[in-house]
């Protein structure tokens, strides 16, 4: 995607599309567009496109857009993710959005440090920001929903019983566990639960069993939070 | 992996290993070891183990070192990667070791910016040093082979067809190709190429095919190459 719109950018009725500012920016010094060029366009939670560059100038372009298809479907894939520190957050949401997981949940664990939650990573526009530079890179329109859990005993007592019913429900742990399993059943969704760098406590471990959750292993090799991530939704999706 | 000592870190023959400089600060600041602590030590392209610390001040660290294991295998994949410019290339070769990928080499290709080639990042003694950072994390000891394809055209006309003799060949490229298959049989060997970001050009994938290389594709998403190697490592091993 080239351009993702936000929800309140208005298209004209003929499809006509004024851009300035940040997005006439990208145009112009990332993407180098001129009169004629024909670029992707999207708009969040919506349709996406390409578009035809009428004008552009240092004020402002004017693009002739056309809406026509849809977003690729998101993975059938809920995530919970133990808070990463700040600066693999930032990449991880990007990829979060990129992957197509459609529902994430930051979760606290005994080994996440209490001034993680205090970044402003995690503010809701920022949030947001990172995930639509992941829907750029990948093509997609939707942003995925995001809960942040900063409390481990509550979430897993009174959250994960609903939210894992009916679905597979996973928790990737260094350790003597069956292997990763393959992708699920068509129609079937998987939770996937990761744990912070050194991984969850057995304590943890322990809550997340008695919730259904089946620990599974990605073999010898310790992996960062960055690499395990889309290396297990490569496998279960 | 706490330590990882170079193939010149003599152990005496009672196993007693002397460790200063940047190997000290990292026991000190890092894992602020103290006298009695057992580490996870490794020998590189040997076997791994564990130390205990006998001894740790500001000049010196003795440590009682066992390595009675050997390292996690390899898979069985052979990576062709064009080469990406030099701020992903750093996390990408730590992501390489880090997988356990045993072959890497870095191609040229029509939409790789000459100036990626003249990074410093490039050289042995650079490579060696990512390279060891993803052994560590992944508790592996044996560095990747790495090979500096800087001409397309030769490596595929004359070094191509003996790397992918008897071997699965397959190029991951975005366009209406089959998926990505799953791993392979057992000891079955599979060559992975992945384009530059923009892709390769068609006269590229036009002679990796003729070198007998199946394109594969990952879906409407569109991956950055950070995300999308480990996520075909993970689908092919």
């Amino acid at each position: 995607m080239n351009l993702l719109l936000f929800p309140e950018q208005a298209l004209s009725t003929e499809g006509i599309l004024q851009v300035s500012g940040v997005q006439l920016q990208h145009l112009r010094n990332v993407l180098r567009s001129s009169i004629g060029d024909t670029i992707r366009v999207g708009k969040v939670n919506g349709s996406m496109g390409t578009g035809r560059v009428i004008e552009i100038d240092e004020r402002r372009a004017v693009i002739d857009v056309t809406l026509d298809q849809s977003p690729p479907p998101k993975l059938a894939l809920t995530l919970l993710l133990a808070l990463p520190r700040p600066k693999m957050l930032r990449r991880i949401l990007r990829m979060v959005a990129e992957l197509g997981v459609g529902e994430l949940h930051l979760i606290n664990s005994y080994r996440v440090q209490k001034s993680y939650w205090q970044t402003p990573i995690l503010e809701d526009a920022s949030i947001e920001n990172y995930f639509m530079q992941g829907l750029e890179q990948a093509r997609d329109t939707c942003l995925p929903s995001v809960n942040l859990q900063r409390r481990f005993k509550p979430f897993v007592e009174d959250d994960l019983p609903d939210l894992v019913s009916g679905k597979r429900a996973l928790v990737a742990h260094p350790g003597d566990y069956p292997p990763c399993p393959g992708p699920a059943a068509p129609l079937q969704h998987t939770v996937l639960a990761i744990g912070p760098e050194g991984g969850f406590i057995p304590y943890e471990i322990d809550m997340l069993q008695a919730a259904g959750f089946a620990p599974i292993s990605l073999g010898p090799r310790i992996l960062r939070v960055e690499t395990a991530v889309p290396t297990l939704v490569a496998k279960l999706c």
